[in-house]
């Protein structure tokens, strides 16, 4: 049967996640909804990465099996008309070998978060990025950051439901860069623990704030308990940006 | 009577556009609601430029006369809380001189125009950019735009109802930018016609799809006709950026 890559982007506020639960819409059932509209076949479309409520993305990726084959253009328009009104946009789609799994496959995953650090609240961003009032030190958030880098457990950083087997995961990458009021994580890894990015970018957030020194945040990846871990940064700010095969 | 300049965030969506009006809620009426709720005084806030429905601000500014004086720092705290829930942000309050005016002092204003240039809608974006489906040709663009640069009549790219005496504006800049499927218009000039960036990039757009040539661009300037416009580029792609003083 063959089986097509899933480039996606979509606005997280409206689900409860990536993936299909009970208690509200998923991304992944607008998805198969859209599939089976336009092909009449009940499918799974198998996603990189499972985003929590209110995470965006603007390049998730998933596979899918269809029974019968596809021009990807058109698979792309069919999926998009059939996703409305769902902010859910396929932005690519490609014919991939069988072997091929968006999850399993998956080489790297990089992760965006935004923050807006001023005092007026978000009017064109609301929703998009997290706005933080206490004037943030990126130098200072820069420097603790390497401590995080590398391979760590990281039951710290890592929610306490968290189904993962192992809590050691390596941090490839986390750069912190300032432009005006904004203030951007870029935060890579082959793989990530339940709500990890988001526990280091609010913990990173009380360094930037002056709460914690890059000591604190060290000590508390080294002590591998979750109640070390500092503020938990919102879902609204969040993006999983890309992932490599 | 102590004068106040406001440096203004907002979200055009659910407003008639920046001025009062009988048939719906303006980003003016919220602030000036903002500032009776705080101060007890009714007061005109007079803006740099009259944002028409839909269109965003990033950096809009107006002043405002209080009898009582207020730490800048509180009155944009209090403006703020007061425009809750509407997305109208104040992002700066400085004292000014009684001979500032928002509009007749400004030197310069600064308009954005954001298009994402892609097949699929826009699913984090809608509302914050012109979608163009047709594969635009930056190049041909920008060689187009410089027709429109300096001191021109441009009744062509003004609205019908437009209310200025003369058509005669001198546009200092028409710059046009991409960044992957990002095409950013960045315009600048002392003053602007009703609707004139919008018919200007809308026009430009009918030049990178390849419906205009840039010299029918330039004839279409030159006819000083209305009816001689291309298409008039939707107002959610539109933002008063800066306003120099």
């Amino acid at each position: 049967m063959p089986r097509y890559k899933l480039t996606l982007e979509y606005d997280g506020a409206p689900f409860v996640g990536w993936q299909r639960q009970d208690n509200g819409l998923s991304v992944q059932q607008v998805l198969e909804e859209a599939a089976f509209a336009m092909t009449g076949e009940t499918r799974v479309v198998a996603g990189a990465g499972r985003t929590d409520a209110g995470v965006h993305a603007t390049g998730q990726v998933a596979h899918i099996d269809l029974e019968r084959g596809w021009a990807p253009f058109r698979l792309s328009e069919g999926l998009n008309a059939h996703c409305v009104p769902h902010p859910v946009a396929v932005l690519a789609v490609e014919p991939v070998a069988d072997d091929f799994d968006a999850r399993h496959s998956a080489r790297a995953r990089h992760y965006v978060y935004r923050v807006v650090n001023r005092r007026a609240p978000l009017a064109l961003d609301r929703g998009r990025a997290w706005r933080v009032k206490a004037s943030l030190d990126v130098e200072a958030m820069r420097a603790a950051a390497r401590a995080l880098i590398g391979r760590h457990d990281f039951t710290t950083f890592r929610d306490a439901q968290c189904q993962a087997k192992s809590p050691i995961r390596t941090l490839d990458r986390l750069d912190v860069a300032r432009d005006g009021d904004a203030i951007t994580f870029a935060v890579s890894a082959l793989s990530f623990l339940h709500r990890q990015v988001r526990s280091m970018v609010g913990s990173l957030i009380d360094v930037g704030a002056g709460r914690w020194t890059a000591a604190d945040l060290a000590a508390a990846l080294a002590a591998a308990e979750r109640s070390r871990c500092g503020q938990v940064a919102p879902a609204h700010g969040l993006y999983l940006a890309r992932v490599d095969y």
